[in-house]
């Protein structure tokens, strides 16, 4: 692939500022775990002992997981098409943010992850292409892949490969949200199943938000895209939309996103787009409200604690910080460790409980762990690991 | 894909021999570069600051090598077809050596290399998924890929990327050929423009020796394969052999490789087969013997001394060990470095002739540097990035 040529529009980069003086020369190196001192170690690492274990892994292909990387090797896999909140800026662009989470992988779950950028047109490409390279890995973390591709996308590779795979900005997203939202309702004395929910965006993240929270105990879950709220009504729903719109939305409600909040109790805000003060002024007494876009909230918290009991965002500079390092470093840990073939439903769930139970006294301000909390994704692995 | 199910057929391993010890947990491990040691570390390396890295790589691409791994980062690629004298074992068990071939990269020319395994059947399917992968890297080392869709793969990547693309198999072993050919003529008072030069294989080593050698300056290459000389007369040629049979061959031999060998100078031994006594009793006087079957060379050192000048072996027990890691940590160095979109014909040649000249007073001993001889790749390096 070509590079993008330099744009005259922009002013060049300050290659004093402390954002790239931290990614001056990436932020990832590979180191061998052997000794090699001389020849004899040569013979081991290379040839010809290894050979002994290639014929042994030949033979059975579980050897792998013991006398390669593969065991505890992650791909963190993007095709640059939804990076953050920049768009489709493409697997090179994309990089920096891949190096990034494989550093998350090793300093929140001791995984050794690899960036894998790819220059792919179709899904099918896009599958086809992680099908290749997966017997490197040990599980395939799916990264910033634009919707509604990436429900596809997931659900082929899944069903294609015996590794886990895991689209982080669904279920790395809908688990945190869902051990946030347990100890908010603790917090606010509610059930999870009285209360009624408004989770705004329908992309990758909105609908596995959706999805789980009702797999976790909420029976009112009320979807609102950028056109309303998501409906059998509606007329322009893309597939993954109609399916939404069949399994939530029990009081079959139409109109605009001011319609769903009318005695809401909860927001989760996945959109990016801006909730106005008089939308929120219609939540039920004693609402929470998660506005998650990042860096900019739907709300901004000072002014969501007008309207809630309990606010939290995806920021570190306020409280409750809903951030999916929480989960994702500790759901593969777990899976690796247990050598589980997929990340079930059940695993998801009590991923989000182990991190809800990580603080036993909830308040307010507190309804989460922090991201440097010890123990978050041990905890986290030994709940996945246990339904492997 | 599966793993191979375990072949009662077959003893279990001995998890306590050197070896499988040594291969314990794999041999790699990938690991940051930056310090994270809170939640400022954290919006520097990752979100929000990763952001404005993505942007500025959007926009030029050439930052990547600067402000990503990219730049240092080589890609070790296999689909396991052709791996060691093992054959066609799949990328699953292939794991082993390309973890090993990344270590030899880091500990050799300091260069961050990452297996990559590939579950591909046609040349096509490879083609396409090494090609969309590369945005990734900086560079791309084909390795155990068979022969001859290795010529094909190759060719084709190197027309389709900006990077340099490498099969070590080809062109590693050709330029340490070259460069211990050029010190042992040295030790026979022969230039290589006179010498008749027997490569007695026509794979993807044999190939790339024959014609580097050309390049080099030798004039008579006679290639034997399997079936004897690969001549214009024969009709049972790959495409590839045809294109040797063209460009090989000056005197027009025909024959066994008995008849290759009447009068030789130069015998050149990547074939993995025996040579008998009687054959290479018909060599020239002063003859020179690369007998580089491993870990059973076409005629042991001990034999061949009989008959040869200078003997070199891929073996390390022997002396005048022919071996690859000599060549490609520091063509793959030297390529990175300068910014070097391809491996290019001079590049080979200037760093066959690095490696010689670091034995300046070569003897039949000592034609080639020893493989944990320091500078080495520092001087291939350079004498590539110099071309660059």
């Amino acid at each position: 692939m070509s590079a993008a040529p330099a744009d005259p529009a922009y002013p060049p980069i300050d290659p004093t500022d402390p954002v790239f003086v931290a990614h001056e020369g990436g932020k990832l190196t590979m180191t061998a775990t052997k000794p090699l001192r001389g020849a004899d170690d040569l013979s081991l690492l290379y040839t010809p002992g290894v050979a002994d274990v290639c014929r042994a892994v030949a033979r059975d292909g579980s050897l792998a997981g013991r006398y390669t990387t593969r065991g505890r090797m992650v791909a963190v896999v993007s095709d640059g098409t939804a990076v953050l909140g920049l768009g489709d800026i493409g697997p090179l662009a994309a990089l920096p943010v891949m190096e990034g989470k494989a550093v998350l992988f090793k300093h929140f779950g001791g995984i050794d992850a690899v960036p894998v950028c790819l220059e792919t047109g179709s899904a099918d490409e896009l599958v086809d292409t992680i099908a290749r390279i997966a017997p490197t890995y040990g599980a395939i973390n799916l990264e910033d892949i634009s919707a509604p591709r990436c429900f596809e996308i997931e659900e082929r590779l899944k069903e294609r490969l015996d590794i886990p795979v895991f689209h982080d900005d669904q279920h790395g997203t809908a688990i945190v949200v869902l051990a946030g939202l347990l100890n908010a309702a603790r917090v606010v004395g509610r059930e999870l199943s009285t209360l009624r929910v408004v989770v705004s965006g329908a992309g990758a993240a909105g609908a596995a938000v959706a999805k789980l929270l009702q797999q976790g105990g909420v029976r009112d879950v009320v979807v609102v895209d950028s056109r309303g709220i998501v409906s059998p009504l509606r007329h322009d729903l893309t597939p993954h939309k109609v399916a939404l719109a069949a399994t939530t939305n029990p009081r079959n409600l139409s109109g605009s996103l001011a319609d769903a909040m009318d005695g809401a109790d909860v927001f989760v805000g996945v959109s990016g787009g801006t909730v106005p003060e008089d939308v929120l002024a219609r939540m039920a007494p004693g609402a929470i409200i998660f506005a998650l876009a990042n860096p900019d909230p739907e709300v901004h918290p000072t002014v969501a604690v007008r309207y809630a009991a309990v606010v939290a965002t995806g920021r570190s500079d306020f409280p409750n910080q809903i951030n999916n390092v929480l989960a994702f470093p500790g759901i593969f840990r777990g899976a690796l460790d247990s050598g589980a073939t997929a990340i079930s439903e059940e695993m998801k769930l009590a991923a989000a409980r182990a991190i809800a139970a990580l603080v036993p006294e909830p308040t307010a301000e507190a309804i989460i762990p922090s991201v440097f909390a010890p123990g978050v994704a041990d905890a986290v692995a030994a709940a996945v690991a246990r339904l492997a």
